[in-house]
């Protein structure tokens, strides 16, 4: 298992983790299989994309619509912090994502970059985990 | 594999089954893997998500402005139930979740918890699968 | 690794490749594990459904709510194309899933199929790759 932190922003700050995994990938020499990406936090959540400004933008505007930032939320009355639309949007995404490995690299698609996205109100680290499961 | 059942309400029923997954993943004495935790159904989804009151309830609040449960849908028309928006938000979120497991233990963050959400209309039993995946 | 290609039409095709799948499975003798299911597309994602009409109906109304197709994004200004509502999507949904297998088979619930959703604009064809995982 290889783990990373990163120093998020927050506030849908969009990080392509794509070339980290793939190092982790090509260190373990595992030529067939599959890698888990996890992220261990319930504010952030791990998805494939376009890593293209525009998309960006346009996600942020659609899960804005849906669970604005600066809204009220139940959880704000629990610690006292204002992240609830954070952990809607964590829980609503996920924090797993699972990728084909094939002769010793991830098997991804002409335009998919691995991305981490956090939602979050204020920095923080975050932990990722690459677990890499052999075929065989 | 392990599988096991839980009785469900329905209606935004959050189940916390982060125990009962540990449990299986130690018993199983493997130290080293994945889990993939699954749900046999399409009206209800797993998540990873702080297990906390008020998030339930602004989770719950989001979706009913995406999907309202007691609007109509086409699906009404199929079946004679109303089930309807419980599928959309199954579909969205999904079935299946995979945990890294690291020196025999489920490797999650402080608050991540794993939750069932039972999106239907009525009680029903939930057939869950927990399948461990050794590495090497 | 079996990869297998499909023409889509887009615009909220939903192709159910569940036989396809279960072909494959079948095909690798593994009688006990994980099947991975992965689409090599940014406008395209994978979920596990009711393969019914009205459900397809339902899903599509709620994203076209979400994100509508026809509506003037920030990405559209990058390529020139108007497939922004699309990436959105796929982001959102995701483009993996994971499946365990027992006794050789798909361990599905009675209604869950195996669904491609291809959100793009124009007809394309789809790579999609199953990843048999063996378990010991």
């Amino acid at each position: 298992m290889a783990l990373f932190r990163i120093a998020k922003k927050g506030h849908y700050d969009f990080i392509n983790i794509t070339q980290k995994v793939k190092e982790i990938v090509e260190k373990s020499k595992i030529k067939d299989g599959v890698a888990l990406i996890f992220v261990k936090g319930t504010t952030a959540a791990l998805t494939i994309m376009e890593y293209e400004e525009g998309i960006m933008e346009d996600i942020k505007e659609v899960l804005e619509k849906m669970a604005p930032e600066n809204a009220d939320y139940k959880h704000h009355l629990k610690w006292g912090d204002r992240n609830g639309a954070a952990h809607i949007k964590s829980a609503l995404i996920g924090p797993d994502l699972v990728v084909p490995i094939e002769e010793g690299k991830l098997q991804l698609g002409q335009w998919q970059e691995i991305v981490l996205i956090d939602f979050d109100e204020k920095e923080r680290e975050r932990e990722i985990v690459v677990k890499i499961i052999k075929n065989e």
